[in-house]
């Protein structure tokens, strides 16, 4: 992933709100990789609003500068997941942000639900996976 | 309305994309001045989706410039409407960028619908004074 | 101020990262109301750029909600400072959201520099005025 | 490229702004793969401000859809290049949407200049390439 011209500011740098959706583009990924596609739980009448974001800015990202996004699950309450983000410059892997976000799950009336159990075990595989 | 920072880019002005959700405000403010807010015609499920979107960027706008938009319906048209918006920068007038967005109206389904009588009536009554 | 349509997204609430925008524009605000706008720090060649930043979201927010942005300044040390932000929907006060945003000081070359006297002193009537 | 979450709006589809950025990156690839990255222009001092930008939206673009952008450069005038853009959905194909945005060239103070002619050289190869 690069650093749109559009996420720069005029201090030359990404600015700090485009992270947010990079985090994002890492979520979806990683349920991708894990087999449930964000769309599934979507169609499934399972959402996941942000209940906390969080974001450290360790060294500014510049316009071009290719990131990688490492993402990983880590925690998995009964109604809620929290997932972590690392982002570093490919060139030299300078750690370039990390945070997290932490999700509720509702359903299509926006009333909180517990994670279904099949959900809660793709997430838990994952959650192992990096412990 | 004022240039926010999150609208700059790293050229040091408002980045060319951040006008189209400034045209959308004054689309949204126009249909409220109206009497007929955009929340109600979703309400009723007609969509007016953008077919075209057209601006010319006569001088750049800066971080923090108070902006002016006028905002003019062109054409009121069977199924089509097109908006016409002017931005001006308030502490001299000058004109900083012009445009136009064309409307389909669609049904809750995406399909094409002819605009109601009495949506065309609100639409041709502001275009009427303004020619 | 009210939430954009292009803020929305398709679960039909304002994005979460549309909530950063927003701190900032009361973090501008709040810094033209002490009588020093942000343009003047930049043209002294003082940045402050986001170190961390954290948002808490309470209820979503919808579009064209009228929504009304208190910011606080929680902290000034030798070379950082931080806001708080509270955002409540107008029609209820219902609170929205709150978070914090942690800036560091930083000259033209981005070296940290420490708060100029005047400007902490500035920062920090505000400090009392809140506590 | 795929269409993000945060790019969505409540009427279920990509905002019609978030295509100024996707012709941004477009246009970023294209004067890579001509061996003269945007950023070497702007070190060398010159800037492409865009004049006029329009986008014709034939299909809605949905949530992590594969796009395929192909940029062209359809005029290379004295002081002014026109880029000319179609957005295909990869699964079928499918135009999405087609624009074009007309660019300035400008020195670092904001004077128009005409293109250096190893500049206008490398672009007309592009030019003749798709003629």
């Amino acid at each position: 992933m690069r650093v749109r011209y559009a996420e720069t500011d005029q201090a030359g740098m990404a600015h700090h709100s485009a992270f947010l959706p990079w985090f994002e583009v890492g979520r979806v990924e990683l349920l991708r990789a894990l087999g449930k596609p964000y769309q599934e739980f979507e169609a499934e009448g399972l959402h996941f609003p942000v209940r906390e974001a969080f974001c450290r800015y360790w060294v500014p990202a510049r316009f071009d500068d290719e990131l990688l996004i490492t993402t990983t699950i880590e925690e998995v309450g009964g109604a809620s997941t929290r997932f972590g983000y690392r982002i570093m410059r490919r060139a030299d892997a300078m750690l370039i942000a990390e945070g997290y976000t932490l999700h509720a799950c509702v359903d299509n009336q926006g009333k909180v639900k517990r994670l279904p159990p099949e959900v809660r075990q793709v997430l838990r595989q994952e959650e192992r996976a990096f412990s």
